[in-house]
């Protein structure tokens, strides 16, 4: 196989109550990718189409994730890879742009070089596209990219995702208003320190959800998705977010919270109706206000990056 | 029925990531209790052996908790109770000594009355009986004591417990100091506030454990026994904590650490042997101290507390 063409998807990090470790895969929003064995070693960024990237393989976040998994090799290799990034997530939309970007790299030359990486390594692989993008090596999009579905950053020291089972029928609708939080600004409104008393809420949250996704309890799913830590900081950074969880609420969704470090607002819900419902109501919130805003409804995707023919 | 003999059992709260919210039941040690329909309305605490606690009512776990629950019928029953206590549990062990007596009491009547309660509300009610023991109503013992096997105290307004699986194998091994730490010296030991990268890590740890006892498996279950939170702190009133521990994880065991607020420090095993070469081992180390000590091994009890013939 000397080329291959990939759907990377977009994915939802934290979940309301796992900050930094839960994420999850989506179905209906994504990057694709074309990804060609090339005679020049090392990587080449030859086509970026949708949004101004850098095409310089070391300012973008697939090209360093992709030399990263190429340095793992020792550059062992006598042939490279050119990478073609037709981009559908927005850059800085909160939905894993970058990280879709980066896991579909490393994922596609895995794939080109006949699996040598686990499914951790390419995540590890991705994480240095992602401090690239935002600083650190976060993990929490690139793992559901990766894995599908649910999953758990266990550890960063030693790396350690754990693949979570996923509800059935499960929609989300994600409202994206096209507004800028830089991540650092979104990493400065938290604060270092917080109340022993929130963090015992927020792990008995964690738990509580992890049980539901393993015993397909929507109902408790949804009495799990409450952030007492980073809600209450970050919310204040996205205008209308307390109304639009209201209205979401109200229309059905089983929870509502923010897409990692925003500005997209994520909602699920237990049927396509419901999903269409909310997107209703929120539509409503933001028409109002003079902020362009995008409106995705999705199921979950739980194999993650898929190889298109 | 007019007369029951219950084994009431202990338990081991937090388990080293689950602070407040993370607790098990256990199998070889625990009071007895025998309740008894009385012609006199109310609760008579008539006979406790073993320990030297009151029998006054209103200052006794198990009084305050069976009251509570006679509060919940509006007292309108035209029969009362009288409870027998078998001490075997030590007041201040770390193993839910109140709890069982308070668990039980609640258990018993509900029994007694024909169920009208369900267990959640049992565990309300005994959390009556933790606050006149410890001053909050705690609810991390009486819950796995009421449900047996691991539970997860959801949410405590309102009242929420989650039954968790056990894993196949499991013993515990628990060194009991014969030392005093009361409660509201393990309390103040504990920041008000903790860094969030800390309380990261410990949420990913409760997820991870969470997900290791539904997936029945031992290396993650090991891998999740860490606080970061807690131990740092209390582990410091425990003489030879840090050596026991050492000690215990190089014996074979999956994991060690505090038993609620100590200073019992428990661990868990795959095997019986397992679980024997660790008394062996934190014996050894105790031994070598002038504080007398005790030590258990015991499986999980799935079931809670008992009724005895």
């Amino acid at each position: 196989m000397n080329e291959i063409k990939i759907f990377s998807p977009a994915t939802i990090a934290n979940i309301s109550c796992g900050f930094d470790v839960l994420g999850c895969c989506l179905e209906a929003i994504g990057d694709e990718m074309i990804i060609k064995k090339s005679n020049t070693k090392g990587i080449q960024i030859t086509k970026i189409i949708g949004e101004d990237l850098p095409l310089e393989t070391d300012k973008n976040v697939a090209g360093v994730a992709a030399l990263t998994l190429l340095a793992h090799l020792n550059f062992e290799i006598d042939f490279g890879f050119e990478i073609e990034i037709y981009k559908n997530i927005k850059p800085g939309s909160g939905i894993g742009s970058s990280a879709a970007s980066a896991a579909g790299a490393v994922f596609a030359l895995n794939e080109l070089l006949n699996k040598p990486f686990s499914k951790t390594e390419l995540v590890a692989f991705a994480c240095e596209g992602e401090r690239l993008a935002c600083g650190s090596p976060i993990a929490d999009n690139v793992a559901p990219a990766i894995f599908g579905g649910f999953t758990l950053v266990k550890s960063t020291q030693p790396l350690k995702i754990i693949e979570l089972p996923t509800l059935d029928g499960l929609y989300t609708t994600i409202i994206h208003p096209q507004i800028e939080i830089r991540t650092a600004d979104a990493r400065a409104v938290l604060p270092t320190k917080i109340d022993l008393d929130a963090a015992v809420k927020q792990w008995a949250n964690v738990g509580s959800l992890i049980h539901a996704l393993h015993t397909n309890d929507h109902e408790l799913f949804a009495d799990s998705l409450t952030d007492f830590i980073v809600e209450p900081h970050r919310s204040k950074l996205i205008p209308d977010f307390d109304l639009v969880k209201q209205s979401a609420l109200k229309a059905g969704a089983l929870g509502c919270g923010i897409s990692g470090s925003g500005p997209s607002i994520f909602t699920f819900s237990k049927t396509l109706q419901d999903a269409e419902n909310v997107s209703n109501s929120i539509r409503k919130i933001y028409s109002k206000n003079n902020i362009p805003f995008h409106i995705y409804i999705s199921e979950i995707n739980t194999k993650g990056i898929k190889i298109k023919i």
